[in-house]
């Protein structure tokens, strides 16, 4: 196809190969090409302009060959969700100018082939980057994960690590609400103090500073722990099942402590599972965005209220979003990070 | 009180000290006391003679200190299931001659203090000794925990380790009569042949012959399992998850590779909880006896339709039991090891 007035300049951040290990900002390359500003017709859809994307740790899984349905290949731009206007349209149910959320690629401009799996944004009384956030995957997650798989109830006990990530902060919130007592665990004092001071959980540690982890859950729950709410896996998951309650529930929404290592580490406390009788599962979002409509009342509400309030790091420019994934997986960003492409 | 006509020598299998690590001969004593067969007035206990006793890992669980109520203590007499007849009885509810099944000692004679804990024995036209396995605890664990735990349906692809134990042999036939597909492993040709030949498994391995576990799953599970029932923990777990199908079911209900190990062996795998959804529950008997009437019931009906079949390793003298367990955790008995004390 010959360059036309409606070709524009892509910047892009691509995959260079597959990822195991340590990601390192070098395993993902800024690149700039050229998109033709057109849904082709027939197509069924949608081009977009990118507003906002989520720096999630979902995305370095995304990296890893063989990760659900392999669509990200080397040569190709990072995947993950995101925040776009419709620029044009093939399909019937989006026209241009929409806003919608759900997954795009780490460029200025992106082509979505299937756009059934986008949400239109019809709520903008609220920051649009919320919809890569408290009312995007994360809050979804965190909702469905708890309500669904905790099986709460009020006065649990209840523990949540990486509870100042973006789906931490709004599980801690929604136990909150139910009356259950909420305990986190994070990286670094600032985000410690958050958890105590900004989202209301009742207890918050700075993981970095327990040599001992089982040490600690015993000083925060002496009476153990009924639902673990499970971000990181390794050592953090094998002191939690020491201090599990009876028929304690553990949702495993995410281990990031493990992604980025080759060889996981061994968990050595599984034989608490008979006699306590936990049950542990795992979560996916997809198998819930039929809540999603439930969870967006909800939440808005919550929001507008003030009873919910969500801390998000603002980061400016596609350019500045290796260093800031790499910096999330160090621990060293507080609250949600979200690149902002373009403006508004 | 003085040694009077009802006075009996007592044999009795004492436990020297609380054990950990590898459980050796000689951390059971055999021992002579002297037994009054008489149930004390107003104690509401009854006073036993023991006709055949289980050989059960749970025994081996229970020389751990702190191991639930810690009831069991160095000097006493191990604790274990068995079938005994009633030789007196303070409780309304039990009259002499009865037989019982449950939670008694290792030794000829046993005063039980909560005889409502044990269950009257009705039916005799199966061996009796049936009542420490398939018409036992094991036999109720089977069920239960398939039934209750594993949401079987037909079809489902199912893998049950140490599947010629006690437990394992019931579950695989519960399986297949409910049109699972079954496969087991053990750790000897003998009980491959076993399960494959007399208890109609669709597949076993012996696992000893196996280098990598998770090659031989795939030998045997090309499209993943659905649901593991789990009695050995460690290594075959970590294989089991990488072969574990989307929304597969893991119940726990034993760990015996374990429970000689000081230290127990990591597990790498967790992380494929999330992406395959998969649901791993804890297993404890005790909160399932209400269904034992049922159990019990259809149960007793397989036996007579000659559609189940239970194999046993018939073990006389009480003298002989600290050699069978110790074989037993050897994986040398083949089938159930049950302890003949007395005659019936």
């Amino acid at each position: 196809m010959d360059k036309g007035e409606e070709d524009v300049s892509n910047k892009q951040v691509l995959l260079r190969d597959y990822v195991y290990g340590s990601l390192k900002e070098t395993d993902m390359v800024l690149s700039t090409g050229t998109t033709h500003l057109k849904a082709p017709q027939g197509s069924k859809a949608i081009l977009v302009k990118n507003i906002y994307l989520a720096c999630d740790p979902y995305s370095r899984e995304l990296m890893k060959k063989g990760f659900l349905d392999d669509s990200i290949k080397p040569g190709s731009a990072i995947a993950g969700f995101g925040v776009a206007k419709v620029l044009d349209s093939d399909h019937p149910e989006f026209k241009v100018g929409d806003l919608v959320w759900g997954m795009t690629k780490w460029e200025e401009y992106s082509l979505i082939n299937k756009p059934e799996f986008m949400f239109k944004i019809h709520n903008t009384d609220v920051p649009l980057s919320y919809y890569t956030g408290i009312l995007g995957m994360p809050g979804l997650t965190a909702y469905a994960c708890f309500f669904e798989l905790c099986s709460p109830k009020k006065g649990d006990y209840l523990f949540v690590s990486s509870a100042s990530g973006a789906v931490g902060q709004i599980v801690g919130q929604f136990a909150k609400l139910m009356g259950c007592y909420v305990v986190g665990s994070a990286g670094s004092d600032d985000k410690v103090d958050l958890l105590k001071n900004k989202f209301g959980f009742d207890e918050a540690f700075n993981y970095k500073k327990e040599p001992d982890f089982d040490a600690a859950l015993k000083r925060y729950f002496p009476d153990g722990i009924d639902i673990y709410f499970e971000n990181v896996g390794g050592k953090m998951l094998d002191a939690v099942l020491l201090n599990m309650r009876p028929h304690g529930r553990i949702a495993v929404c995410g281990m990031i402590s493990q992604y980025n290592l080759e060889q996981h580490e061994g968990v050595h406390n599984l034989v608490n599972f008979i006699f306590k009788r936990i049950r542990m599962e795992g979560f996916v979002v997809y198998e819930h965005v039929h809540l999603y409509p439930k969870f967006l009342d909800l939440t808005l509400q919550y929001i507008k209220e003030g009873k919910m309030v969500f801390i998000e790091d603002i980061i400016e420019g596609l350019e500045s979003g290796p260093s800031a994934l790499i910096r999330l997986f160090a621990g060293h960003i507080v609250g949600k990070p979200v690149i902002r492409v373009s403006s508004e």
